[in-house]
């Protein structure tokens, strides 16, 4: 098969090599904004030739990914839509769903039934220039969320690529997707970014951060993560997002009161059932 | 010299595990409540006899080291106040600092000046039967806390013990520490612990936790750590916590706005200033 790779960075790449490494793709066209980052995977063998726009590099492809940031996918949609392929597989690989999928409906018009959002959960905690690699994918999961319209022989072929690229596929709604993700990924991203901003409010944040441990370590961690990637997950999943903060808020206010009113019988039961719930999860998901 | 040890858990076991290494302590009593963790170290050399009382255990001490919770110190201060020998150095092992400074001023009379509040940052998620062991305090830091009051002999032996540990001592004000303490240890415990808290009182909790990956385990690791100490943490050092507690809430409002408003331009120097003084504090701190 003939591959269209869109966004020439980790995600897209690595993708790209363990499809060919799996022999389920033989040939990558590669498009990338800004040209440099396709220029370097031509050099590295990732892609075998570089396309002048969106448009030209899906032309003879039978699988397109879009491994951009969220806030790009719809316009690289509406480039695409004239030149795809009959029966082409679209795959893109952004943290959010609902808003792919609702572009994808609104710009691809019939062929919208072969597009497959999709997120792959391995991302880092820093984007740029790490060098892509076939084993990125190993041992992670890959969220697929088709919908009662989706083309069924598109939607094996997506869970066929990433199974072959040593993925755990699984299948979401787009909307309990972003509920899921805005959980236990964008909304502990959202809190470590205030979280750090309110320390370098303070006007001692040097000595504060001096003393970090591994608890600030790892509890932080997340916060040093690309800002124009998060600026957009976070504006494009509010609406989960904004819900379940508020929800933190409210556990904060609680904490908050049983602290000031000195009351350790009540507090004790409040942080011991986060507590067990957290040791719970990790004895579930010891391949985390 | 002799060693009393009060309080039979991993920080405390591991202390003594270490003197007796260094050499500069050859004999350990110990006490606990409960008793069974007395006999346990007992059993496993980990001290050389039982105290019927923490006040039989300091009677003939060289150095004390309170190894009990926060909450208890006060009232293991007011058994030992009357049978500590003259010059006796006392440390405790608590992870805040002014309060018990407070309490062992007021115990203890002059014999505060031989007492050097210590919190050895090298905690671990969860409490309970962990086996103590020698290497424990291996390149942690240990924070001493003394004043103007504090006996300079007792302070030298203090840091000469934590060194032949393995730890990198350092000093700083009770204020100081509780400050910075609250700052990069207890506002983040406290978080995680609402964040759970937040997500438990989901009811699809199962579900979304379910999707938990890297990003999550690191965020909220710190909230499988023991409710009863940090209940009592929160507790007590809750003049520290909330203020910030509440500069977080600010940045969590702004951040909000920004969302809301889709700003993109605006939240994304907030979001980045955020990830560069976390990506700058990696480079600095890549012991942790």
């Amino acid at each position: 098969m003939h591959l269209a790779l869109l966004g020439c960075g980790l995600m897209g790449g690595s993708f790209a090599l363990a499809a060919l490494r799996s022999g389920l793709v033989t040939k990558v066209t590669g498009y990338s904004v800004p040209q440099h980052s396709a220029e370097h995977f031509l050099q590295q063998g990732v892609i075998h030739q570089m396309a002048t726009s969106a448009a030209a590099a899906v032309q003879k492809a039978d699988v397109v990914l879009i491994a951009t940031p969220v806030a790009a996918i719809p316009v690289v949609l509406q480039q695409i839509a004239p030149a795809l392929p009959q029966h082409c597989l679209i795959m893109d690989v952004g943290s959010t769903k609902r808003s792919v999928q609702r572009a994808a409906k609104k710009i691809l018009g019939a062929h919208a039934r072969f597009f497959v959002p999709t997120h792959p959960i391995a991302g880092k905690e820093q984007a740029g220039h790490a060098e892509p690699r076939a084993t990125l994918y190993q041992d992670k999961t890959v969220v697929l969320c088709p919908d009662a319209d989706t083309d069924s022989h598109a939607l094996a072929l997506a869970h066929q690529l990433w199974q072959h690229a040593g993925a755990r596929t699984t299948e979401l709604s787009a909307a309990a997707h972003d509920r899921g993700l805005a959980a236990v990924s964008h909304l502990p991203h959202l809190v470590a970014f205030a979280y750090m901003d309110a320390l370098l409010n303070q006007p001692d944040h040097t000595a504060l951060l001096d003393l970090g441990g591994p608890g600030f370590r790892d509890f932080s961690r997340i916060a040093g993560c690309e800002a124009s990637i998060w600026r957009d997950i976070l504006i494009d999943n509010q609406d989960e997002v904004l819900p379940l903060l508020n929800a933190v808020r409210q556990s904060l206010d609680h904490l908050e009161a049983l602290i000031t009113q000195s009351q350790p019988d009540v507090l004790e039961p409040v942080l011991q059932r986060a507590s067990q719930a957290r040791i719970h999860w990790k004895k579930e998901k010891n391949n985390v």
